[in-house]
């Protein structure tokens, strides 16, 4: 019964080296929370859109901020960083239930330039206002006659707010960085 | 004379693949004007110190400014920032003389945190600043008892000095995330 029989020799795939060797930054990279499409990065935003929300609510409020210029810079400036964070967590809520990874290099660059231009326009708008609060309270002592505990509160969520945007900037700029 | 010698075949190193693979980007990055120890960095530093110089005496030299806590900040913050970018002119002053590299990790670190903060200062003054001149200039019109030619001269020229500060920030912070 010598006849010579065909047999499969099951062998194993080779490693894909050059794939692994370009995939490693990559998925070292998705790990980082912070980063859009992440849990990390919705809660930054979530944490934005509130802070932001609630400065912009308070300094609408009060009666005379449209008599200072830098009060509604704020309202103008915290208004349009709110609305950019509000539609990258959507953007990143759409990505947690579909499970699409957002590390394309032209999103990381939109998100990047976005975040830079409206966090500097955010803490600008922060800076004018504490700066006037501070000259209203403590320099002139005129607070009996002015809202500055509204003005204040409206500052500091205003800071709050980018402090909340910082990191979601520098992570971008980070990854468009790295290769 | 079928005797046999010994022969010497020259053999050609091979090349150093790892090395140069590792070298690639290094090269590269050494190129980029405006990094600490090139001319274009030390372009950049002068004119941070040189702007920011002006701001300090520019302020300084009004009789008013000490009643005004953002005016005060403003000098502080500024002066801070004209020491901190003289030592790194003077750093790439004594690189580009012994034509000595200033691209290690640690260094680079420490620039990009230095220069982030003393710039994001810098910008807080001069937003602070910007808030109260344009309120007493523009919402209040009382420049003709102030000196609101002068404010805005020191805080322009804080913008410009935090304007020549972002790019040695972020080709720092760049050349920090890049391998």
């Amino acid at each position: 019964m010598n006849v010579s029989r065909p047999t499969v020799h099951p062998v194993e795939a080779p490693p894909l080296i050059d794939g692994g060797l370009h995939n490693g930054p990559r998925t070292r990279m998705k790990d980082v929370q912070g980063m859009p499409g992440t849990r990390g990065g919705l809660t930054l935003r979530l944490i934005q859109c509130a802070f932001g929300v609630v400065s912009v609510c308070v300094m609408a409020t009060t009666r005379d901020f449209r008599t200072v210029t830098a009060f509604c810079y704020l309202v103008i400036a915290v208004g349009l960083q709110v609305l950019w964070s509000l539609s990258l967590a959507l953007v990143d809520v759409y990505a947690l239930l579909v499970r699409r990874s957002l590390r394309k290099r032209v999103i990381v660059r939109l998100f990047a330039i976005g975040d830079g231009i409206t966090s500097t326009l955010t803490f600008a708008a922060a800076c004018a206002s504490a700066g006037i609060t501070v000259l209203i309270g403590n320099d002139l002592n005129r607070c009996s006659v002015n809202h500055c505990t509204r003005f204040e509160t409206a500052t500091a969520m205003a800071f709050i707010s980018w402090f909340a945007m910082t990191p979601s900037f520098l992570m971008n700029f980070w990854s468009l960085a790295s290769p």
